[in-house]
């Protein structure tokens, strides 16, 4: 008997068929004694639908009122499941983000969960009644509703999981579970049986679409254990957990990332102030960077480029706010939307020396050409053409064991 | 420069262009000076949609999870309606219904409000900012969302109006007002200039869809003047007001309603208790019964027959209440579908003897025979096969000279 927090995505819940199913997978748990809260996204689409009526209105729809329109998407989907789990016979509640309530900031579109009221999920799990909370959504101090963006379900779901001390927070999903890398690229990938909490906030910032981050920054601070299964079968998926309990591998994993373009300063004078004036003006405006790479200015020469990448469809924002910034400096820019970043994940790189040098050498026998390349203690990053994306994954996971599920060579 | 609240019905913001057109319509009254509260309905065949999807999971949706997901409608037009409006740089805010808020009584699907808190409202108003709110929803005392059954918008604009002490409440529709009778049936059909919010209440009950009946008793509880005007045309529309103002009229309209099915009790006890045993069953069922007559027992026989009128919709509900009580005091059930409620409506009733007498004889000239008679102060309505409603409505229409504009002749 224990307590779950379960996370249906939008394919999931899909249409009256899938809601159905998935409710009769609630049943099954709640008969076995379990108290649960369950979670569902919008239906498949039905986010897609409401932003494109407002794109219809506004070419940058207001963030307060695009929130009131998406917010509807998962309110649908609890009411729909709550009746699915009442025909059923198993006692059931919807509950809006505001009803709950999930408090969070001001940040439409982007709002973070500041806290979870619990006392209502408490009395109907008390009540042997299914809570049935809308994902993605919350409501901000002044009461105006706020979404959490893209996959805040996820969010949504491991924070109620911490609010209410959940044996786990599981995640069901159209795959099942969180691979070694994208097995559409990679045949052999293999799904990984437990991950740290690092490692996938790793893998899900650099482009695993399983789990969205923040998800996994709220499970690893209070500890939630995160089960990432598959909503069409009962196999056991992928458990996300501190790293205590985890054999250490040198790699976990390979992810790749298409998303993102390269903006190149050339020639800019290597004056203090120039970088920090750069940045300063794309974090104001919201214009999140990634890879940050300045080369030293050359003997006697005091000139320095400067190339960072930015997320594609942040791209012309970018453009409109440096170019004049960079005539003033001296600099010209240059643009590459043609560009991947592949990067190697795992634990034991902490502790293994080599790894870098021995993904330089595989992507170099591959005559793949590393245009940037960044770090962090459990991760390797590499910009590379995005031509080569599908290659250099595989000469990775290839070269790293991590098809014969070591993962352990260096 | 007036205080306004302005209702805009479903087909009226039934795509993106059109809701572009109302907020357009808007921005000029805006821009006129005028304080705006605007309450759009549901995008029209939205609430259609969510009530299929419902019906799709139980047979009988739950109320508390069906007005869940029906709100939703209504919260989408609100957001969408605010960017349109800002888009055209005019300050507004949506609200949905428990962030008025509009605090309703439980009763879920057919809510009655309880309250508006006006602040916010207020607050807009002084600020220059139209406030646009969500129709046909609220929030009751235990923060559950609920609806106020179809065509609540009106109810919801009607409301707010007499919380705010606005000038007017205008409901645009996609007629251009009230007419005498349904122009489809009858082209000479005349709109009406200002009609009392007795005769629009009876008109409202009595089948003419312009207005819901919540909200005519609301405007003439709190002598909310409503203007019932086209959302595609600047004509003036129809005045519903208080009877001070107006010139008496013996007859202002004809209506007739299809919508309701006629059950016969013949041969039961004529005993104390049995008619009240059976009406107490079916109001404690929440099944509305309109017209009841209840025959004399004849000289020495102890039985009598019962008729009276329900929805259609309500039909099979009523078989399965009455068919045992029915036989249990000796009487059979009949059934009629195929029956219509043809009705006169008009102030100057009161004073003008001969009305009623007038209405059956120009039924029975064209050789209509009338099944039940019901009448009140201001109304009197008869039910017929439903093969003559229109013969009916034309018959009295002109009978009583409304085609001419006269409505005065007895």
């Amino acid at each position: 008997m224990s307590l779950i927090v379960q996370k249906f995505g939008g394919t999931s819940v899909g249409s009256i068929e899938r809601i159905r199913n998935v409710a009769e997978r609630v049943a099954k748990w709640h008969a076995a004694g379990h108290r649960l809260v369950v979670v569902p996204s919008a239906m498949s689409g039905e986010t897609n639908r409401l932003l494109a009526l407002a794109a219809g209105l506004q070419e940058h729809p207001d963030p307060r009122e695009l929130d009131v329109v998406a917010a509807t998407g998962e309110q649908v989907s609890v009411g729909l499941l709550a009746m699915a789990l009442l025909a059923l016979g198993v006692k059931a509640r919807s509950y809006a983000g505001w009803q709950v309530k999930v408090l969070t900031d001001s940040a439409f579109t982007r709002a973070r969960i500041v806290s979870i009221d619990e006392l209502k999920l408490r009395q109907d799990l008390e009540n042997g009644c299914v809570a049935v909370v809308a994902g993605f959504q919350g409501v901000d101090a002044e009461g105006n509703i706020t979404t959490l963006g893209r996959g805040g379900s996820d969010t949504t779901a491991v924070a109620i999981a911490a609010a209410i001390k959940a044996d786990v927070c599981e995640i069901y999903t159209d795959v099942d579970g969180v691979y070694t890398t994208d097995p559409n690229i990679v045949p052999s990938a293999r799904k990984i049986d437990r991950i740290s909490y690092e490692e996938m906030l790793e893998l899900a910032s650099l482009g695993a679409k399983v789990l969205q981050i923040r998800s996994v920054e709220v499970a690893m601070k209070y500890g939630v254990p995160v089960h990432v299964r598959s909503s069409f079968s009962d196999r056991t998926g992928t458990m996300v957990v501190g790293e205590e309990g985890l054999e250490s591998v040198v790699v976990a994993g390979v992810a790749y990332d298409k998303s993102e373009a390269k903006v190149q300063l050339v020639g800019a004078d290597d004056k203090p102030g120039v970088v920090a004036k750069i940045f300063g003006m794309l974090a104001e405006k919201n214009v999140q960077v990634d890879m940050i790479i300045q080369s030293p200015s050359r003997g006697g020469d005091s000139r320095t480029d400067v190339t960072f990448t930015v997320a594609k469809t942040d791209l012309s924002r970018v453009k409109d706010l440096i170019e004049d910034t960079a005539k003033g400096v001296g600099a010209r820019v240059e643009y590459d939307t043609e560009i991947a970043k592949v990067s190697i994940v795992g634990l034991g790189m902490r502790s293994h020396a080599g790894v870098a040098a021995k993904t330089f050498g595989l992507l170099a026998a591959e005559g793949i050409n590393i245009q940037a390349i960044s770090t962090s203690e459990i991760k390797i990053s590499c910009i590379i053409a995005a031509k080569y994306t599908e290659l250099a994954v595989r000469t990775l996971h290839e070269g790293f064991g991590l098809d014969r599920g070591t993962g352990a060579e260096t």
